[in-house]
């Protein structure tokens, strides 16, 4: 089992996680790789993103995945599209994100809904980390990169072409 | 539809639920109640808490279901079980949970798991609010309350017996 499944497992099975506020981590947890193999395609670029898993089957009985991602200053995620949903919390400083045709401003707990099929990037344009809890599905399909019609309206939008790259 | 689930629906539509943390209080978000008809088996009882909804199928696509449970000073949740798992992030204050044979200090971010069928009960013996977020299964069984032996061992235990009531 690779190290932080291996770690996750024992975190859960010990049914409380503490938090340590000071090093903003979880006891036990270590991060899991963020897409190192998100391929060449445009928009699937992304920079300075941390993913750790924080319950998911079958370290826990339920259809559904917590993960915590934390975007250091001046990093972003893949623009991306799929079918399942994502809904975040913020935890961790101040953010951005592009979802659909609108870029919204995100501090600390705002909730962030992406529906199906719907194009999304988190961004940090701050100096300090942003960080959000995101649950999705346990069952899910892959990323895929924007059609042309997608990138090309996007592109056209003056609030999300900034974010189109 | 009730006041709370078109709300909710609303919020979920324009994709961003802002946060105040002034209030600690979701914009469009309001609450939805927490078991009015608990019953009057054994441990089911409760008192000051507050739950909200933040997502949850048909408003959202997805096969879990997102709240926020606030516990005022002095209140605590029923003591039940269910074969459904919780997920816990907390999120406000400083509170307990009490969860199989053992009883966990929580503070902001710590994570408590929930196991099917395990008995659980939240506490705040503190004099500020104690809130946390929850995932659950959207489909999930409804909470029962403990059997004898359940209560008499959690009874016989010095950890959890004060919340066994």
């Amino acid at each position: 089992m690779a190290q932080a499944a291996e770690a996750l497992q024992h975190a859960l099975q010990r049914l409380h996680i503490p938090f340590d506020a000071a090093q903003f981590q979880w006891q036990g947890i270590v991060p899991v790789e963020y897409k190192a193999h998100a391929g060449e395609a445009r928009g699937l670029g992304w920079r300075g993103v941390t993913r750790y898993s924080l319950g998911r089957p079958p370290y826990i009985e339920a259809q559904f995945a917590l993960r915590y991602f934390e975007i250091a200053p001046d990093g972003f995620s893949s623009l991306e599209k799929h079918t399942h949903v994502h809904l975040v919390v913020v935890v961790r400083g101040r953010g951005r994100a592009l979802v659909g045709a609108r870029v919204f401003e995100l501090q600390p707990l705002d909730i962030v809904y992406v529906p199906p099929r719907t194009p999304h990037r988190w961004v940090n344009p701050y100096n300090e980390p942003f960080g959000f809890l995101c649950t999705v599905d346990a069952a899910r399909d892959k990323p895929q990169p924007l059609s042309d019609e997608e990138w090309e309206t996007l592109k056209a939008n003056p609030e999300t072409a900034p974010y189109v790259f």
